[in-house]
């Protein structure tokens, strides 16, 4: 059975479990105050040419989503994001539990995109409406699509005008990177806090958030203890987010992803199947006839996206890591037969 | 430089190592949902004797507590603990951020006792005060010290006669059943819910919850979710506790940590030197003079807990899996010296 | 200048106010244990055919929302309502600072339809999603449309289909009732909890939260209690709805204020204008050109509802108890200048 | 029966009700922005000198107290309050259900002091505690008791120093005044909020909550509305209040409950009965034999605070604006029976 259900379904990176390995004998302090996570925090700085961020590190996306916004916004301010965004489909709630209304409006291709930040501001006009605060994007977004330089500027633009933060969930940011002209250094200039991805680049578990935002640096460590993200043996952490940004494994283990992705695309198009977004990253979603459907999920994992009419079932292919030319080969081959 | 500054001042017991590394190239399906999960799950339920207990792999103490806690409780009910309980003091007001008070009684020594809880239930009379519903003890206590069976069982007597539910945080579950007459399998038949610390006890992280009570089981899993609990790679907490498990791992190690423990506190009584808490498990308080506080602290890792008075300190000493023979004889040589 | 604006804008119903100020000096107990709650919790039971249901009443509709939701709730549940709800627009995300999220259906006309909540159960499918519990509706809706019968008997047979609670905001339920075929009796048959609106029918402030569903009425006044809704002198709410129930007021000032609401509507027709929402209670939405707004603003205190486009203005006409024949005749007068 | 259960068991001071009638039939806009709340709130910043203060007027005391402190405090930061306070007793976890945690000292007389402020700042050190950021304190207290103005000081310099907002519960402000050498223009220059209880001082309903400290201003009414607390006819409370501060109604009121209270005291001290509390305003505690209380249970209505022993019952008399000097007669004819 080849695994194609998600970038999370085996461990960690080599180089990643190695680091583990080497250091695991080793006394340190806990809740992340050890060197292994100082010398993270500083390659992070360096490679995202932020001197001054704050970067703390959490175990998982929606623990890094629900403490950073609940910790920036006052009881009655809400979030934009798209009606695809993770927050507001895949996280049970958990921003609206810390207190907060999440504003959708409706995205095609998964992205945002500054008209609507402006029209979901101008219909909030009193005290008798939240009041919009925070601009959620992610990248790759929940459709595998990217944003551009361009306009991701756009939105930080409309974000400063509005008096808004801008923040950016980058779960699946090495791929983004990888497939779009943004570029690590241009994430800090943009965004007030974004995080970078590590459970779907390679890690065993971790996500490391950046903080720009000068006012959301103030005693975020409470933050994070308080909603119970502060990990007891927190060096874990640094350990692996120092291995995986060593030479740039991350992008590296990226680039691998997407190129696996890039040669089943091309496969699907070589055999006109359709795909529901258009992604370059490491998720696809053909829409398949039923029949060639269940032919494929005999021999292969992967997730059912939707039923778009009786006859055709979408799906989605994800590559990460630890994808193999050999899985590709053999998927390719089964779309074929 | 010797550590006893903490039990999770290093990475994982060999054998749980082991596992992830043996374990690390399998793809499986996320979340908990995996075989591992499963097996240790069953695993758990064997061994604590509760065939129909619901088990969640959670990462971390605090995490176990408020998204516990939370799913049972109705928004104006309200917790029982001991005024040392790490809930009350450790935790960031995680339980409140949830919006829930804790009602606390003081305790010398970290145990609650049943009449304090009748008195707390009898001093909130009406609906303009919280209403307690949930009991929550730790075993071994943020001291040290245990519970007894007979101290156990009239605590959950106590809960049922008043309606409360019991929950224990066994955050340092295994040293306290070594150290104590309680059982493993007496703890489904006396509390609502309880977890088994892995994080204290030789895990890279990962506590079980064991839910008992059958009104607190339904959607627990979205509990978790929403509350950030929910690892993409679960099965890294099946794999670990699977392998605690395997041949009572988890006992032998508490076994170790607190035999370390009591080589310590043997050295302290025959020094003459008084601890702060009548501890028979891996955590010790001595009451150090400054003079000797300050020589320890040169060569030695510990946690300062207490200023009794200008010339003395209390120090927390630590125990864990990991403690060496040769530590505890360096340690005791820097004792007498 | 004649006030359109709201059916806020004026103090109580003579009656009501003589029954204030007949009361004033005597002496009772706090919080609503008064024999004047007593008594008007007995009527509402008596006019409402629904002998066992709890009665509480509160200040106002946001409060009464914000508690009788989160009473209900587990964390992770949701509410299903339209776009155009209060609770999801007007209400300042009263409900999500509860923690809880309301999934919204478009609606043009104010209403929800059965389909639209099994749409929404259905694509709520895991514990990545919250877990829709509670349907809410309006009636009158904030369009000012009322629900029939057969439909609020459609929605309470779709909500027991699937296991959710069905709430009616009946801050206008008085001329809904009049303006359709629902009786009183109809509601507690049909909802799980309502609460009839009397800051809108007359009353200085004053809603009666009407809870069917046992497991709804356990504790609920600790609730009311936590979320600021008790109210010291509490029996100004028994005074207050017991004068608005005698020989049903409160039916025939809804009454008045449809039939004012008729003529100005008829006078619309007549005149060709326009309206936004076909509704048949007090809230009538006119799309008039700019120039006739601009006039009728200098003499008429009414509010502005949207801009359909560069030419015209929806205004809002409300009417109530209040309203006289004499301003609806200076209305008329002024739309046909 | 006579009253002297509470200060809230009767309706309004007939200037505040005639206020009321007089201008029941008037129209204005809704929800505290006509005419009659500017000009209350204008008395109010004149009366206690401070022109630039926010004055937002709310319900009840309960809802003052959560929407004040949950809208100036980030998620971990938390409260400090006397053990007898009433956001810490008797509003239901009131702030807890906002999500902050109420850290309580003990105190005897219901008064908090400057060095039990200075203790728990103290004790918490870290990430893993809350962060104390705001002083609650009640004026006159639970029991009756008062600050003086230099204690005030003492209170108010102390939180300044250690970075602290002090809050000041008026429930019962105007007594405590009357009773002290504080005088209204005090608070404003000691407290960052507090609030002028109506409710016990002769209002239907109705506190004033006076915002000083710049920060806590912005966005308030939103505060206000997502908590419930905002009121249709928010002229009701412009009106009250505006009749209360006429030619200083308010101290008047509370110098009548004050006197009558005295002449009680008076002939307790007489009789030899001993009070739980050194109250000098409008609430007793007289420590009763048993079968006295019993006999007064007879013929008057008050509560009975606490059983300090077998023989003995603590109970509390509550004088107002609409206590008589016939009851007065009565209750020391009692008294001396």
């Amino acid at each position: 059975m080849y695994f194609f259900r998600n970038d999370y379904s085996e461990g960690a990176l080599p180089q990643v479990l190695d680091a583990l390995n080497q250091t695991n004998a080793l006394s340190t302090v806990g809740y992340g105050l050890d060197p292994f996570c100082a010398e993270a925090a500083s390659s992070i700085r360096r490679r995202f040419a932020c001197p001054d961020a704050a970067v703390h590190f959490l175990m998982g996306g929606t623990q890094v989503n629900l403490t950073a916004i609940s910790a920036l916004l006052r009881p009655w301010e809400a979030v934009i994001a798209a009606s695809s965004g993770h927050i507001a489909v895949h996280e049970t709630g958990a921003v609206e539990a810390t207190g907060h209304k999440v504003c959708t409006v409706p995205s095609g291709d998964g992205k945002l995109r500054p008209e609507q930040i402006r029209a979901v501001c101008a219909a909030h006009t009193d005290e008798h409406m939240v009041l919009p605060k925070l601009v959620y994007v992610s990248d790759s977004t929940e459709l595998g699509t990217v944003y551009t330089r361009r306009e991701l500027e756009a939105l930080s633009e409309t974000c400063r005008a509005l008096g808004l933060a801008l923040y950016l969930d980058g779960a699946r940011l090495a791929v983004a990177l990888d497939a779009s002209d943004v570029r690590p250094e241009d994430l800090p200039a943009l965004c007030d806090a974004f995080y970078i991805g590590g459970t779907k680049n390679g890690l065993l578990f971790g996500e490391a958030l950046v903080v720009v935002r000068e006012a959301w640096k103030s005693n975020f460590r409470h933050a994070v203890k308080q909603r119970g993200g502060m990990l007891a043996k927190g060096r874990l952490l640094g350990v692996q987010f120092q291995a995986l940004l060593q030479d740039d494994l991350w992008l590296r283990s990226a680039a691998h992803a997407n190129a696996m992705a890039a040669r089943i695309r091309d496969g699907l198009s070589g055999l006109g199947i359709p795909v529901a977004a258009d992604s370059p990253t490491n998720q696809l979603f053909p829409i398949l006839p039923n029949a060639k459907y269940e032919a494929l999920a005999r021999g292969f994992s992967f997730e059912v996206w939707d039923r778009p009419d009786p006859e055709h079932t979408t799906v989605r292919f994800v590559t990460s890591w630890a994808t193999t030319g050999e899985a590709v080969d053999a998927l390719l081959d089964a779309l074929r037969a």
